[in-house]
């Protein structure tokens, strides 16, 4: 259904200053995505790590209250600490965690959406206390000549939705935490539905309920409510360990189109899609029954955590659809198809 | 600081009319208070269970799509639960769970504070598809003349705050599920603060982060913004499980008192104080370091889930203060005490 592009990756770590010299860039990955001013943009989330090495010692980088850096030194063979996931080491009694790296947002820019000039400071940097362990996987939405872009903070207090807006990638208004903890992977859609603002967003409940899609209502964009329960994941198969938003709804005359993730139990991430109505997109028209894009190309296969593909983002022009997306935790890659294609493969025309 | 009632437990199980014939009620617990028209109002959670016993099996009653009850049957021997939480079937698998119990919501007056009359009917009933397992721990919050009752939604989603308003307890309109799962134990401020509404919230992430305590704005009560961490629980001691709202924050000149409740990681529920801004509510002035109330009276101490007092709602008239609380999840109790001596166990004056 999808045609990767020849020249992916079209961004991998190699291609990113460093945002301080003692750091280095181990992922450019999950960019949200925008055309602006005839060129696409890419918020990419840049991971980076302390450059230092000590033998059997992880290093893992975060802010103080006062935003300052601290860099914890977990040993590998600490028996307080489960640090079989190279992403984090998890602390056994508490369930308290620690980054292995520490992302904040870079603005790449392209005039044909293929070779990207990738900014040499960042864009968009944690602050304390809501994104002490970094910003991640940002998503951009244009509503009335405004980007929106909500993005997940991560620090102690869990993983919580934060939202910025910007008129031009220059001056950027920070709106604040939109979602408590635990919730990320929030999709906002580009227009108002009878004066509300939609988002669809993903609660990670710690009693149980299962890692679903949910809708929300907003007159703001910055207060939701009227929470509805929109996709449940199936326990089978290749939803069987969550589901989660991907790519902002994209307007299609069959309805708002959702690129969405999907992991296995054994973490490794697929593409999906689903479709909302257009006048009530709180309601589930169709879904994918099997992955519109599963890991197979090398830099999805292997990397810093491998098998997966995420998006943040597509554009759709006419029939084109071009789908942006991380690849293994460390590289962004395009895929182009058709809406069309992926309508007809839910069952739509 | 507080003395128990000598009438207490106030209500019990056996005050309670069932809410139909092959049900029978369990517990009578964890009430929303206010007052109304001269009369102390509860709004009693009441927990029912199905009336028939099946050796070796627990029976598990909860709403299908339709508003229909279903009993599941899970034998005490079954491997695939974990069956040893009286209040809870637990899948080992998937960690969906089923309740040992549905609650509702019914309204109980008193004139003296002390002896109540409590309704034959039920006031809410819960609805699928987001209350299916129950409706549970009412907070009651009048603002500008309208009642205002959030609640516990529980259903397989997970367990999300649903909210109600009502000017007279007769008429009542739903509000929808304002923080979607998991999330409970939410109280609202009785006044708005620069026009905006408050209220304290106590996610439970499924990932890290612990459980502790929030703050949100709103413009309206239903969509809700600008989540704080307000109050974070202490990993030693009274709060080492966790903490969350008890009941909605009462004003004093010396700031909005919180009543909250604490839990230990036996599972052994207590209740502190905290003090916030009158004019500033998402600002933390001080907080309990030890519990200003424990189970200590044999209501409190044996139960369905003993050794727990759990509060829904205080009434303050001068300097008295009435706490009515849930005991071992099962009976209503009331205690006595005076604003000025809490404010002084928190260094305040």
């Amino acid at each position: 259904m999808f045609t990767r592009n020849s020249h992916n990756p079209l961004l991998t770590p190699a291609d990113v200053v460093p945002s301080r010299p003692d750091f280095e860039v181990i992922g450019a990955f999950n960019a949200g995505v925008t055309v602006y001013q005839d060129e696409v943009l890419l918020l990419v989330r840049v991971a980076e790590r302390p450059r230092e090495r000590v033998a059997g010692v992880v290093l893992c980088p975060h802010l103080d209250t006062d935003g300052q850096l601290i860099v914890e030194q977990i040993a590998l063979d600490d028996p307080d600490y489960d640090t079989h996931d190279p992403r984090m080491m998890v602390h056994r009694r508490t369930g308290q965690l620690l980054l292995t790296s520490m992302s904040h947002l870079r603005l790449a820019r392209s005039r044909d959406g293929i070779h990207f000039d990738i900014a040499s400071q960042p864009w968009l940097m944690p602050q304390p206390p809501y994104e002490s362990y970094g910003i991640e996987d940002a998503r951009i939405t244009c509503i009335e000549g405004t980007y929106y872009v909500n993005y997940s903070a991560v620090g102690p207090q869990g993983i919580a939705t934060g939202l910025v807006r910007t008129p031009d990638f220059h001056h950027i208004e920070r709106m604040g935490i939109i979602l408590p903890p635990a919730n990320r992977d929030v999709t906002i859609l580009p227009a108002r539905i009878g004066g509300q603002f939609i988002c669809y967003h993903r609660p990670m409940p710690g009693t149980f309920g299962g890692l679903n899609i949910w809708a929300a209502a907003s007159p703001d964009l910055v207060h939701w409510g009227d929470h509805r329960l929109l996709l449940t994941q199936r326990h089978a198969g290749w939803e069987s360990g969550r589901i989660g938003g991907g790519a902002p709804p994209l307007w299609t005359e069959a309805g708002w189109l959702s690129i969405y993730h999907a992991a296995d139990n054994d973490n490794r991430y697929c593409l999906g899609a689903f479709v909302t109505d257009l006048k009530d997109p709180m309601r589930l028209l169709a879904r994918s029954e099997s992955p519109i894009l599963v890991p197979e190309a090398s830099y999805e296969v292997e990397g810093f955590f491998g098998q997966v593909v995420f998006t943040c983002g597509a554009i759709a022009d006419g029939d084109r659809l071009r789908v942006y997306y991380g690849a293994a935790d460390e590289s962004m890659a395009l895929a182009e198809g058709s809406l069309s294609a992926v309508l007809a493969s839910l069952g739509i025309r």
